[in-house]
């Protein structure tokens, strides 16, 4: 006769005679799967551009753009290697385009967007209008909409590529075509899409050519630095953002992208801001200016120094301040709309 | 021994005997209630600048800014007249301030804006924020918000007003108040609400300023003349508005104000558009350039010949078309946006 | 030679002058245009139906419903006699259809509401399906859908009918048309549209069956009274309002209409209420009990007391309070999502 | 000397030397991130629920409700072993409350819904009112409000939960509290929200309890099974959903929680579908009658026969088509209204 099995003996039995059913206790996950904060795998990362660019340039020996179909390097995050992902949801990547390239045409389901690190005199081409790219400059692919990428300018050209890839991929709601066409044709002159939108004006008759997304395609750098330098003139300075600006689609006042927002900030000499955290990871371009960012996680503290050019990531929840003895300006994405839309958007500002 | 009635006598005496109790029959006024199709009381009508102007000087000698407090000669419907309405719904009139005065300040809930018809250097402050007003701009005053004018300038300014005073009479729900000082205290720098929302961005932090109004409250006409300037050489000629934009609310997409649209359209030299009619009745302001509006209703056919600063109204459901050997350039408003938010919008273009 | 002329005179010469150009000073009119406060021409009104039932039975013997189209007796604001308003705003009006009598089909622009004050058994068509009336129950035309009334019970019924017939007509946007058809043809069974929204459910595929307005076009009796009731046991009561709900538009949680909001309310027994005043006036009819509401209005106070089918108006910005010994049910109307829509409603609870 | 390295050789080079940089080549992995179409590594699967059943009964014995907390089986895809996961992004799990337990009050980010398999007299109670389980009932939990279950019944009570929890933390953006109370006060009698909201009528004041979240909490079983009734006496019969209705936030018209839509449908017996596909997979509930599920992805297909309280699920774009020679009823859920939001939703029905 068996003595009776202990209490963990039993669940145990019970826990593996149910699994060939596909049924697991939660009870022996809840804890993980309902955490008291957000408890992110990703973890932060720099990544200075005199190291990255060796490595693109030497990809532009190694591959054409064309056979590339986009000549990119992924920033992983050290975190989710082997996931194309900078955090959970979002990509990022630094594309290469060299004199005479071309990108080749195609579409996908996934939103992008481009902001120009190095070079000037590319361009993008969305829905039969070209525009140029100039470092500093915010372009907008959006979904589904036809795209193509050339240079024809002198030297090699760099930009920040993000998109919301691992979102689309987690909803299982990607599709994607390529085009027939090397490059789409031009159907309009450029600089139509800003003209129609971008002074505060729009077209009486039409619906939004992109849905959700924001008819204007291209947020020149010109004009964004100059909106940012007014607000430092007029604005107070806010201790934890300096002075910061949201791109908006002038159709809906919202964020360009549906799945995506875009920031751009001045840090001015001096600034030693006051730690948030908040639940939308962000990733950072540096335009211009040096600084630092002190991000502490888990009883830990790291610092990153960052300069122009280079690029970084603050995960979900890791609380985080600028330094900026110079003064700076940052580019920065994160998929803030969708925890907005969602209802679970949580933003702290420490003291 | 009395002959019955007859059917006309005994409603008669029915009409008669019910009306002390406030009781009118339906089916003697239901189909001037429910007409077929709009039976505006208002009838088209143009002011003439080289008219109006000699009035304004004179009025400027026979008060002041202050004792008026607004110095507005009201262009009144010919068919509303006492009403102070250019349509029933709409208010129009020509402002005109003096160098050294100032329009004292005040509140209400009308929203109000100002279409600059000559002389450069006035001001209106809006919110603790002064504009300098020029030829051409398009300047938001938004509901219950504190405003002043005044003129620092040499010479005379003149301002189309255009606000939804008869609107708010007819659903009772005006609110004024004056200011216990004549000019407010100015409290950010000029250019301010611009610089924050009207490069297709904004703070990321911070409400709409003005609720459903825009935040940018100065549009100014260099820049919406140069969006005009582009879309005519991008974009297709539209055979009934020529190339027209809309006002836009960046923060929402929509218009300006709640109550009220505002468009700015260039006809081409040599311009000879269709007839179109719509419910929203506008009134014009022609900034530059020649040309005529033709005006059918009711079987009787008028054309106006309008030139720079010159005004006219195209009442709800008249037929209109342009035409313009010279070119031109047209501000207007209507009250559009009540028609669409109560879903009683319609528009027909013929050919 | 000729004394200056005096100051007043100056401007009187002025004013005839530019009369006939359709101008006029602003000056002179300004504090009545913008008023410290609504300043609404309407007057507080009651209907006692002891009173006006007699001259509706009259109308059945002057008139057919055939002939009328709507055989109504309409509720005149006593002063806005003449225009078929109760507000400035709002029509009402008390329509008969007596046994085997036929309200003809048309439909118009104007949104219409029916509230069944007496009778049971009449219907009204909308859209290819019939409901049946009780008393007590809100029913809904929708902006130009085909309706038409008939009678086919033993007794007379009589509706309250409510409409934006003179907001129509004041933004000139009403169109209207005969149905060539006595009676339009059913498509539907009795109750589909309660069917398919009614239950906090909707169709999965399909669009708004009437845009704006509430798919659901009969909100019964038995319904809205067994939510007041619950509402009476589960809620606190509110000094002001009773027990107060406003019938909801269960595909977008706003008014039924986008012009008129519906409400029912419970003042229990013994309640006596505080005063409030609000820009909306709203027209009431008398569902169950008796009751008073006392109006004060410049300085002048009056007292309505009402029983069962009585119907009363209470205008913009008049305090007013509610006494009921008995208990009573009220429901009522206004245009309150109008206000809302452009940003002007404004109310005020006094203690 | 050394050959020159073949093209591979150099890329491979390249990718290991920048490995260490957290970058790797886009064009390796390009066609996988974007595929032509949804490749989704979830598989069908169905739970009997005679088989689960005594798994469920077993686990009441081996752990108390008291200290698993939740005594949950999850329903893990058997692609997704491991994740707690039935599609990429939804939880799904059957809950057993004994006669006499507790599962303590606890609160977190993600948001729930209970749909109940058998069993009548559990309660659930959500911010202060306790809603009795009834099988066919759909209860919500809204995201962050404090919940507890009960059973004060005699038998077992089981019940489907079904929750955003690999949404939330593939955005990391949960967080999670436990009460110190075991039980939350009861502060409103049973049926509170449904008298207030269950109505198409709304509460004059106040704003939407649980934001965009329903303020409804149950849809009993009851209403939403007589709305199916009578949908299939009068609407047309859908060639691929039968009789389906959406459930409704009374307050938006949309779904009842921003991150999960849910549906009632009714098969007629004798169905035989069309095929259709999504990208919003989906969990279904079987609430009476059998019939069977075809389902063809990749060239495979597999037919799942089920019958009352078996559970199934159809992941994104699989192709599914329903039979029901019975007759039958189904409750289901989907992430549909985030796709929705972000612009992603496509569905395709074949014939």
């Amino acid at each position: 006769m068996n003595a009776p099995l202990s209490t963990a003996a039993v669940r145990a039995q019970l826990y593996t005679e149910m699994s060939p059913l596909n049924l697991t206790p939660l009870w022996e996950v809840l804890h993980a799967l309902v955490p008291p904060q957000p408890a992110t795998p990703c973890v932060s990362a720099l990544w200075k551009y005199e190291q990255v660019r060796p490595f693109l340039m030497r990809a532009g020996e190694a591959i054409t753009a064309d056979e590339a179909v986009r000549r990119v390097l992924i920033l992983e995050n050290p975190a989710l290697r082997g996931q194309s992902a900078i955090t959970q949801s979002l990509y990022a990547g630094l594309q290469l385009i060299l004199p005479g390239e071309v990108a080749p045409s195609h579409r996908h389901t996934q939103s992008a967007l481009r902001f120009i690190v190095e070079g000037t005199g590319a361009y993008t081409a969305v829905d039969g209008e070209r525009t140029t790219m100039r470092p500093g400059d915010f372009i907008i692919t959006p979904s589904w909409t036809w795209h193509d990428h050339g240079n024809e300018a002198h030297g090699p050209v760099v930009w920040l590529d993000g998109l919301d890839i691992p979102m689309i991929r987690f909803f299982d709601a990607g599709f994607a075509q390529n085009d027939s066409r090397k490059s789409q044709a031009v159907s309009r002159p450029e600089g139509t899409s800003l003209a129609r939108y971008g002074y505060n004006m729009a077209p009486v008759r039409g619906n939004a050519p992109f849905g959700a997304t924001s008819p204007i395609f291209n947020y020149p750098y010109e004009r964004s630095r100059e909106a940012l330098d007014r607000l430092e003139r007029d604005a107070p300075l806010d201790d934890w953002d300096g002075f910061k600006l949201r791109y908006v689609n002038p159709l809906t006042g919202g964020s360009p992208m549906p799945t995506m927002a875009t920031f751009m900030q001045r840090l001015p000499p001096g600034f030693s801001g006051n730690p948030w955290r908040q639940t939308d990871g962000a990733v950072y371009s540096v335009v211009e200016g040096q600084g630092e960012i002190v991000i502490e996680h888990a009883g830990i503290q790291s610092t990153l120094a960052f300069g122009p050019r280079d690029h970084f990531v603050v995960p979900s929840w890791h609380t985080a301040r600028f330094k900026s003895a110079s003064g700076c300006v940052l580019f920065s994405y994160s998929d803030r709309p969708v925890h907005q839309a969602l209802g679970i958007h949580q933003e702290e500002r420490l003291s």
